[in-house]
């Protein structure tokens, strides 16, 4: 399988990923939220852009069946139900509803990949499965969303951990960049927070005292729920 | 000193650049050929996007003084008197020449930072010396030229070798992606030959029978030239 790595959200060029398999991956936090809120139960989840986006999108939903989800720097959004802490989407909050949710990062990545063939939700709870929905393809790409037009190590690491998960049953081929990354999470076996201590995203959650969240996100194969997102909504898949 | 990393010339973002002290690398070949042609005694090089405007510039320059220079898809290009193969710049050739150069990668990463505050050129070969050049400044940001739109390892783990050698006179803080980078230098000690192996520029290039290139550009610190982009041309800093 040739496999191809985008770096972060803003890299993503359209000719890149129209047509293909994709894997969209925002460890801290948006995609740890989407696999946390499906499994508990959530309908569907809608990703968009703006603020104002999701409040019209909402306009369109009887009044206690959807929430209002996400962040801006990390904080919930003013007069949203829910912000991006996947801690926050239990089952008592989420099951049965329909989730409009707008993120810094994760939802550009998703909006960038809106005339892919397949879009895959994927993070550390994750990668053992989502390894397993795209292995017998010929080639796939792995979207790192990154942070603010920047790569993030947590989603490269990540991105490393679906291409070991898929070493173990198909011939791997990835580019340059997930070269790098392969030898990176092997240097250390996989040990996360040995990893990551210094990096920037993982760090600045921590000091805003969103350490619950980053235990919860860096946890593996917790989960074999694979979200896929149609262009439009994210189901379970 | 913080340190940032940009994957590859089209993920260069004005604002990211602008009124910043750069380092260009395009290990194979571009930034190799233009350090090996100042070494050898050209008097200045412009860098230019294509085919055509190297011509219109050509026309400026007396017959003799200048010379035109480049590739496409790694050949020399037609009616041109070099091609990016840096064993071609011998000090009989470009010593008190013009030189005029269009390549597939490198000259992109440059015009890109045409409104940076200073652009040096990198590369294997002037790592240290380059690093010694950008030492004192408070921020500096390294861009990979990548091989089209995609990510190079060989420029990649010539960033990192350059962090490692500022790492000896200043502290460093890198950015996530410059931590993944130095983490794969360090773990087999700086063996380019083994860390390149599967590296795709690299194996294309040894495809096109363009051995002796790759070996020339492998060298680490074989001078002490450090080009300089003042946004027109580069020249010796």
């Amino acid at each position: 399988m040739d496999i191809r790595i985008i770096p972060f959200a803003s890299a993503v060029q359209p000719e890149e990923v129209t047509g293909k398999t994709i894997v969209v991956i925002d460890v801290l936090r948006a995609t740890s939220v989407i696999i946390t809120a499906l499994e508990n139960g959530a309908k569907q989840i809608y990703p968009v852009l703006s603020v104002e986006e999701a409040e019209e999108l909402a306009g369109k939903f009887a009044t206690g069946t959807y929430l209002l989800c996400g962040e801006r720097d990390t904080q919930k959004i003013e007069g949203f139900d829910l912000g991006n802490s996947p801690l926050e989407f239990r089952q008592d909050k989420v099951a049965g509803k329909t989730l409009i949710i707008t993120t810094s990062n994760g939802t550009k990545a998703l909006d960038a990949c809106r005339d892919s063939e397949k879009v895959y939700i994927g993070a550390f709870l994750n990668a053992r499965a989502v390894a397993e929905k795209v292995k017998e393809k010929k080639e796939g790409v792995l979207v790192c969303s990154g942070t603010a037009g920047r790569f993030s190590l947590d989603d490269g690491l990540c991105a490393a951990m679906i291409i070991e998960e898929l070493a173990k049953s198909v011939p791997v081929h990835p580019d340059d960049l997930g070269l790098a990354l392969i030898k990176v999470w092997q240097s250390v076996n996989g040990n996360l927070q040995k990893l990551l201590k210094d990096s920037f995203h993982l760090n600045y959650l921590l000091k805003k005292g969103f350490n619950a969240d980053v235990d919860y996100c860096l946890q593996k194969n917790s989960t074999s729920v694979v979200p896929v997102f149609s262009g439009i909504e994210i189901i379970l898949s």
